[in-house]
């Protein structure tokens, strides 16, 4: 028995090797291409992957959250954070401006309050970080509604103490986005503020980042995992799925259905549009068709054999970002038998 | 500023004073119509509630994953645990034997494979386990399939050491559910197996479990804090809603919607049927039309006035057993000044 089949069940494992296949890959793409590459945190929240990232050449590390960013400097990492939320609430502004005091920090944001809160707390301590404007360019999510809007609030950081005007930021780049964002841009170098940043992100899409012809930073985290929800899209293979759940089949109550130990607090409830929760390796014909809390529903009427009760299996979930956030730890494991456990540390509650 | 205003967001916050009224309205519904209340320890994972479901009368605790029970035996509650979940491998085994020799315990399963392999196990230690057959009644997960396959197990569970017979379980309790169980019943106690228990489980139509007349025992968990879905259903109402979530509005970027920091990491991504995915108690005419990671995405356009940006809203989830899962820490509360902290204990991937 091989210390990874040795695991108990349910139980996440990621394949180191493959990580650091995905993260070289995505490194050349963006190297060939001259931008540059931010390592997106909340993908896997383990300050281990984000440092084998920056080594392979990330500029930085992108963080949701302000205890992702915590959680990263307290492991030592204090290199170009960018916190890619709008951060609101003067203990959120204390809690910046104290990192800042640790390291290179700079924040993503859509508003002249949040800009102005900011900057009051980091320049009481005379403390700096980074600001960029954050732009909706066409994903109806935060952002600034238009290139006038992002000037107008540039303008503004370039006045405020503790803050220093880096660029602008999107999620993801739509078809459109390309041509909102050099219009911001020129608007801006046309008033005499530098754009040192353009930073795109999200993994589906990212391999066409250089078409925009405007970004110079893509913020990418999915790719290391890879997931069911990208081999649907078509941009990741199986063979790159680096985030497994090893689940038992702990029921066979008829010839079609199996119930495995592993639901939506296993492998989050991120649904695919063909109705199937998750890919089993071993059986690729089964569906998982429902989730309960503990229990995943599978339709085992197309496997021959159907999977066998007790049997281990393997599943790739669909969405590789929620599935991680679930659990404690996982299982990083080269091969079958170098298996050891590491604690995803900013996950939960990190306030 | 209240010691709940103060708290950092997102955070969810649990109302003692309504979780001990939901806990006292359930026992008595129990009480009036001779059944035991079983409580179910997944929907809030915190040994200090089952402690007050324990105090008010209920006759044990349910678990649905042997870390559960691991948990509630080392905060010290030993009375009468229910693992209503098959154990399948050496290990699980082991450590059901484990926890049977520190206090009551029982499992529920469905296969003769789970029913031998605990029994050895147990036996080898000279520990006993009460088994409950898992019954499906026509909700389609696990359980036996006829009630005559639930006396061929119940009959190898008499004869098997380390095990003792004690009824059987059922989840939820479908129109069906009642013949089928008493089906069963009938031909056990034909066959001379005593059925002490008749568990059947679930919130939704709790209070119709009385017209089964062969229920003994009710598992419920989600009564303690009830949710939008319990709204939905008619069962709940919104001030017996005892776990909130309070948010910030983070972005406000057009007048028709706002953004806050309670994505699908914080409400967990459980849907409903109107498309919203939590109630926003000060703004009820606000929808939740969409879960980012870490934002919610908030159609106001019906909102006079609409929330302000750095505007602290309070979220009913839809779904509090999952909401909990997600975080490490909930916030318990008596009014807005006795605040204190309880981690959530047999959150994560607890093996």
């Amino acid at each position: 028995m091989s210390a990874l089949s040795a695991l108990e069940t349910p139980f996440p494992t990621v394949d180191l090797d493959t990580v650091e296949r995905n993260i070289a890959a995505m490194q050349r793409y963006c190297d060939a291409h001259g931008l540059a590459l931010r390592a997106h945190f909340k993908a896997h929240k383990l300050p281990e992957i984000a440092r084998m990232q920056l080594a392979a050449g990330a500029v930085g590390v992108c963080c949701q959250k302000l205890g992702e960013a915590e959680v990263l400097v307290g492991a030592g990492v204090v290199t170009d954070l960018l916190i890619a939320y709008p951060l609101i609430g003067g203990r959120k502004a204390a809690r910046l401006t104290e990192l800042a005091t640790q390291g290179a920090v700079a924040v993503g944001a859509d508003s002249e309050a949040v800009a102005r809160e900011l900057s009051a707390a980091l320049a009481a301590r005379g403390a700096t970080a980074g600001f960029l404007v954050d732009c909706d360019t066409g994903f109806g999510r935060t952002g600034v509604q238009a290139p006038e809007d992002a000037v107008r609030l540039a303008a503004l950081v370039t006045e405020l103490p503790g803050l220093r005007f880096r660029g602008l930021m999107t999620h993801p780049t739509p078809p459109g986005g390309a041509a909102w964002l050099r219009a911001a841009r020129d608007l801006l170098e046309a008033r005499g503020l530098a754009v040192e940043c353009v930073s795109g992100g999200g993994t589906p899409g990212a391999t066409r980042a250089h078409e925009s012809g405007v970004l110079t930073e893509l913020r990418v985290g999915n790719y290391v995992f890879g997931d069911r929800r990208g081999i649907a899209a078509g941009h990741v293979h199986l063979d790159d799925c680096a985030l497994r759940v090893r689940t038992t089949v702990v029921s066979t109550p008829t010839r079609s259905r199996a119930i495995v130990d592993a639901g939506s607090k296993t492998l989050a409830g991120d649904g695919a549009a063909d109705g199937n929760y998750g890919l089993i390796v071993e059986h690729p014909d089964a569906v998982i068709y429902e989730l309960s809390e503990e229990h995943g529903h599978i339709d085992v009427s197309q496997c021959n054999p159907p999977p066998a009760l007790g049997e281990v299996v393997t599943i790739v979930p669909n969405h590789a970002c929620a599935t991680v956030n679930l659990h404690d730890a996982v299982a990083l494991h080269r091969g079958a038998d170098d298996v050891r456990f590491a604690r995803v540390a900013a996950r939960g509650a990190v306030r």
